[in-house]
């Protein structure tokens, strides 16, 4: 019988209390929201949903084509230009999503006899990327130039490194200055996802490559999301020209897919002006992390140090994590809860948002809900 | 030099005559549209429109995360309903892109140990997904059922069979009765990829799997993309209950990826209501391109019968392809050129959509600027 083998599969998963549910929300939940990737608080803005709102009737439900044959509307031009202006590099390209941005970066800069030196711990859209790259793959244990400079130093040819800029489990940040310069003794790309550090990390928010003077550099390139900080939906991509050049001409997740929807580029576009004249958000992002971290670990749980808006506490087993985010939301508060199998390593934690818009007020009243529920 | 070999790259495309640029368009565009694949003219419909910018003001710019964490809203929930009952299926999962869709179909269904049969003119988010999944992919030639039960027949465990139903280059169907019963002698599943026929084929638009009396079978999945007869963005992969919840746990684009924004989905479930308010489109849309079909060959030039909304024209070089192409919008005329490489069988051809909204003046028109333009 055709997909038969399905059964068998939900039951481990049923007998593990693995199965995962979709739970539609309404417009307005009632609960204080610590779940989202909306780190600036921008998805629900006035001038971001009515950017979405205007781009739709202007420009169409649809891009109606491949950005290769009608699907590069002037938004979608102007929106790139802003994106590599704000960010400081040469040009951008926009994608469907972050995950096909990540594919596309490094299909098209890891071909046949290349080398991607990839970290361990990469979002699975950048670990896609590696599997559907025709050059070689090595994977690097988390967070170490060190096995990054091993890795290159086996391969005679074109490389890149590849990881992402604050890892979306523990929030943690990537060495990207060392990474930079060990790419830089080999001659090597850097290729860097930055989903959670647009909006969030650098001045003003413009990332992690221009807090690491890394921005419009020759050897580096940065895809990001614009569904995170930005509030809407799409991926890019931002280098240098002729990188950009190579991907509209080699990369399938562009080729072969339709052009980002007129509303999301609309509404990407309307929170980065908002960012660029509101900058200070992105610290206000990185304050709300902060003071939920030392609330949670005076309270003596224990979490990860967040370099950007991610905060990560540690569950003791993947069925007390379970129990203790279903704790919370009875209690009022939406928390993400990772474990197994999306997590590598094992361990499972409750990962919280530090959104920029949460005042001091609901950053203790969380903080004291996730104490007392605790396991 | 990090990059470096780009440039090497870059030259043999110039060299070649085949490096693609984007080409911006303005909102009210001069051109006749024969390019997109806005197949029933919705993209700029007021009612789709008006969904998309209704669903941002409600729900916001973005899903804000994870289906599975914040990123379902009752507004998918509402989508997925409404695409399932439609299509005739138990249920529906609606994704990111019509790309994401069917990465998320084939590899989760296609595991280790499984057999993953594919057609050789597949779209390439197909192709992506045959070469991501852990089971053994063999591919087949083109619309050749023999051939697919040959290649069944090697294989002793589950099994599944891929294909378009339109396929995108020449706008040709599948033998989807013949694939089916193909499937059924083995016990293996039938994954097609409707992008093509939705909105066009079947009863009042619901697609291939629906016209082949196939929807709802328990061993067939259809996926689906948003961004075409739907004029919005987005994919839907539509099957047993049982193969939905498989993917809601397992497919790594659905769990990874933020959920579809409320102006894409918005838009779409406009799009889906107003088809079925309205179900001659459908009809509309393959009577013009049989109309353009009969005027084109007629006139002298090699086409492709369309079998669905697609007319594939025959051009004798890539070079001269692009230059027919250029001509036509010299004079008006907006139509799409496919060359190798995105096309692997090395013929050039113009890619003429058949919109349903085109008048016979305008279908009359096309066909006379290309018959005139023709290299
Ligand atoms: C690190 C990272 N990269 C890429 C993505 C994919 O971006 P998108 O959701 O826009 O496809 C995500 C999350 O969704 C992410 O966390
Ligand atoms: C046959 C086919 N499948 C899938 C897709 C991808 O859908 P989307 O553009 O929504 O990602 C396309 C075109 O874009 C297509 O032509």
């Amino acid at each position: 019988m055709a997909f038969g083998w399905i059964e068998e599969q939900a039951r481990v998963r049923r007998d593990a209390g693995l199965v995962r549910r979709l739970r539609p929300r309404p417009a307005e939940s009632p609960l204080l929201d610590l779940a989202s990737n909306d780190y600036l608080g921008l998805a629900r803005h006035p001038e971001v949903t009515e950017g979405a709102a205007r781009a739709a009737r202007t420009w169409g439900g649809g891009a109606t084509g491949s950005r290769l044959v009608t699907g590069t509307t002037a938004l979608h031009a102007e929106l790139e230009r802003e994106l590599a202006a704000f960010c400081g590099f040469e040009a951008a390209l926009v994608f469907s999503s972050g995950y096909a941005a990540n594919l596309a970066a490094v299909t098209a800069l890891g071909p046949h006899g290349s080398l991607v030196v990839s970290d361990a711990g990469n979002h699975a859209s950048l670990i896609d990327g590696c599997r559907l790259a025709r050059g070689e793959v090595q994977v690097v244990g988390h967070a170490d130039p060190r096995a990054v400079r091993k890795a290159l130093a086996t391969h005679g040819g074109a490389a890149i490194v590849v990881s992402d800029t604050v890892f979306s489990v523990d929030g943690d940040r990537a060495p990207l200055a060392e990474l930079a310069e060990v790419c830089r003794e080999r001659g090597a790309g850097l290729v860097v996802d930055d989903a959670h550090g647009l909006g969030v990390l650098g001045e003003g928010g413009r990332g992690s490559a221009h807090a690491a003077a890394l921005a419009g550099a020759p050897d580096v390139v940065v895809t990001a999301t614009l569904s995170k900080s930005l509030g809407s939906q799409g991926g890019v991509v931002l280098g240098p020209a002729r990188v950009i050049d190579h991907l509209v001409n080699a990369a399938r997740t562009f080729i072969f897919d339709t052009g980002l929807a007129p509303a999301a580029a609309g509404a990407a576009l309307a929170a980065l002006r908002l960012l660029a004249r509101e900058p200070e958000r992105a610290a206000r992002a990185r304050a709300v992390a902060a003071e939920l971290y030392t609330r949670l670990t005076t309270a003596g749980l224990e979490a990860v140090r967040p370099d950007a808006a991610v905060v990560s506490v540690r569950a003791p087993s993947p069925e007390r994590a379970v129990r203790w985010a279903a704790d919370c939301r009875a209690a009022g508060l939406a928390v993400g809860c990772f474990r197994p199998p999306s997590v590598p390593d094992g361990i499972s934690r409750l990962r919280l948002t530090a959104r920029a818009d949460l005042s001091g007020a609901e950053i203790a009243h969380a903080a004291r809900v996730i104490g007392e529920t605790r396991p």
